[in-house]
């Protein structure tokens, strides 16, 4: 039930008119209080669209009264026409809530380049704020709802909670394609009535990201519109431990990104690469990454091929540390690599399971690390070829 | 007619059986002298094929008598018995033809994983010397043939030749999916009847394939067996302008080159990203590989699509200096993006000729590069979803 399982939020999903389509396109969370503690985490894209340069200057005072999403435009290099929209949007909730415009967080995701049309925008504001502004705004259809107002090409919401001792966390995502995130990724939200400070949250929200929404990389392609946001109302009253709600989230944090992996545009297996025996954790996030963005052995995973010379071709091309001639591959358990030579025959493995489990052993220390990605399919490049149109 | 076009060298192909299909699979190029000057240039992926390992040791003596080069198996991760057969190969020729076997280059091209049958290497070796040593091994044929020998998935030989003021210049190439060379690619013998030493080949050779080669990147995927051999054989008599016959060489190379992106498996477009106004020549080759690599983009060429915003968001992912918003971007001639805002509309851009051409203005200096690369396919993920099968 999304971002309204949490106590003291308000959610809503409505058409605006920006998607084609006439499906949901526009959500608003806000944050009923009593305490506007938020942190967020942005894309590292050095492209960053209008929303993020936004939103960035809005968390210099880490107090957040609401956040918007739109699907049907990302408002990315369009300039300053495109700034002003994002900025009017805020102020267009800003006025309907009765707050200040600079407490208010602006997403948007969708087609890079074209503008956004800020009427559409104005009637999202208004018909959200109308549903955020009453009684039904914290019922559990209204965070479903603002789940599906931010989908793109995602075929499910994705939405997650997770009950502490006296708390709850509540979250959603988007998120299909361009789907590499680098500190932060796609559009997520997440909500808790957990009692803590701007500086805990932020604290909470790198650590979880970090080990989740990171090393999701499904397409190699980073967006220039990604943002998690994560805001706690207090409403509870309970004040967790910072550990305790930090592992909680962690766990909600994995499970919106494996929703998101799941779901990923085209993609016919999940793949989980895990690199153990790594001199460092960035040494086994790097060669995991590395693999995960070879097209070949992505194409090979989709035609159910164990081909695991481009596992090792792949990680040639990294900068971890290992010895070449000794390294340990396997496919789902099938050991066909060992010490770099050929193992058990390559016959012995089954692809045809949608859970894939590639294991690298690199024997050059005892970090390890696994990158959640997809393969590369026909539906992929279809979908990725007509996405304009 | 590739590599006996230059005189003072003979050449094969022939069927040995390491390709299933019954077609030519085992090449020769004997240098005649009275020169025996060579250069290479090796793949940078640190998981390097057998051949490799056995060419970078023959290579510290820069004189070679022959090259032989094999497909239908990479050779690659097969462990010391792998090795062993690649030595085995080289005293087979050695033996044949009555020179060292520390003269003798050897390279493989296919599967990685699988050894080599040496009873057919060797049958190679025993057909291929016997065309080399006669009279019909410096015909014209005989070089078509060796060009054919070294195919896997390409549909056509490689083949590029070019005549100075009294020598030539001949060469030929294969390639067709992990072609992303880094300092070297694939597999390419180049010969000439220039009199040049080893020392003046390696000059002239790393200069030409730094801007040919290297600027090719159809896939991102960078091979463990690619390999760059250029042999002089003084039988022209004439010493050219090193200056002179580097500029010649380059051409040469990027002929071959541009032969290769055209055959890349799969593709539907030749893509050429050419980044103007850079800070540096590296950071124009960042920007274009960046590009280069992102499925998005390449997904959207297939589909005939400009969509420019995957460009920028490609670019925003590289260390390279730029404003990123004071960029423009044009697709086929049509300034889609003009200071990192919309300009003319993508509906003006056609996108249905084979040959694309993006160009992408930094505003950040004078330096400029061009990387060639391909459109991502079905029929690319086909190819390489059955490679192994």
């Amino acid at each position: 039930m999304s971002v309204t399982a949490a106590a003291g939020f308000s959610a809503a999903g409505v058409v605006c008119g920006l998607k084609s389509t006439g499906k949901k396109d526009f959500a608003m969370v806000r944050n009923l209080g009593p305490l506007k503690s938020v942190a967020a985490v942005f894309t590292s894209n050095r492209c960053k669209a209008n929303p993020i340069l936004w939103s960035q200057q809005v968390m210099a005072d880490p107090v957040v009264e609401a956040i918007v999403l739109n699907s049907g435009g990302a408002n990315c290099y369009t300039g300053a026409r495109g700034f002003q929209t994002t900025h009017a949007t805020a102020e267009a909730v800003a006025e309907r809530l009765g707050v200040s415009a600079g407490d208010v967080l602006v997403c948007s995701t969708g087609l890079i380049g074209e503008q956004l049309d800020l009427d559409k925008l104005k009637t999202g504001v208004w018909d959200s704020g109308l549903e955020v502004l009453s009684d039904a705004g914290t019922s559990e259809q209204a965070g479903i709802d603002a789940a599906h107002a931010i989908m793109t090409t995602d075929s499910v919401p994705k939405m997650s909670t997770s009950t502490g001792a006296g708390y709850t966390i509540g979250g959603m995502a988007k998120g299909a394609g361009m789907l590499a995130p680098g500190l932060a990724t796609m559009l997520v939200v997440i909500t808790t009535d957990a009692v803590l400070t701007s500086e805990q949250l932020d604290t909470a929200l790198r650590a979880a990201t970090r080990v989740t929404f990171d090393r999701l990389d499904s397409d190699g392609c980073m967006s220039t519109n990604d943002q998690v946001t994560l805001m706690a109302s207090g409403a509870s009253g309970v004040e967790p431990e910072l550990a305790e709600f930090t592992a909680r989230l962690t766990e909600l944090c994995r499970d919106l990104a494996i929703q998101l992996q799941k779901d990923a545009e085209g993609a016919s297996h999940n793949i989980h690469i895990t690199v153990t025996g790594a001199a460092s954790e960035d040494d086994a996030v790097d060669v995991a990454r590395t693999v995960s963005r070879s097209n070949l052995f992505k194409a090979a995973i989709f035609g159910n091929d164990p081909n695991w010379g481009r596992v090792l071709a792949a990680v040639g091309t990294s900068s971890a540390v290992f010895d070449p001639y000794n390294i340990d591959v396997s496919f789902n358990g099938v050991a066909v690599c060992t010490a770099g030579e050929p193992d058990q025959s390559r016959e012995l493995v089954d692809l045809t399971p949608r859970e894939v489990d590639i294991q690298i052993e690199l024997h050059s220390g005892t970090e390890t690390a696994t990158i959640w990605t997809n393969d590369l399919t026909h539906d992929y490049v279809h979908e990725n070829s007509a996405y304009a149109s």
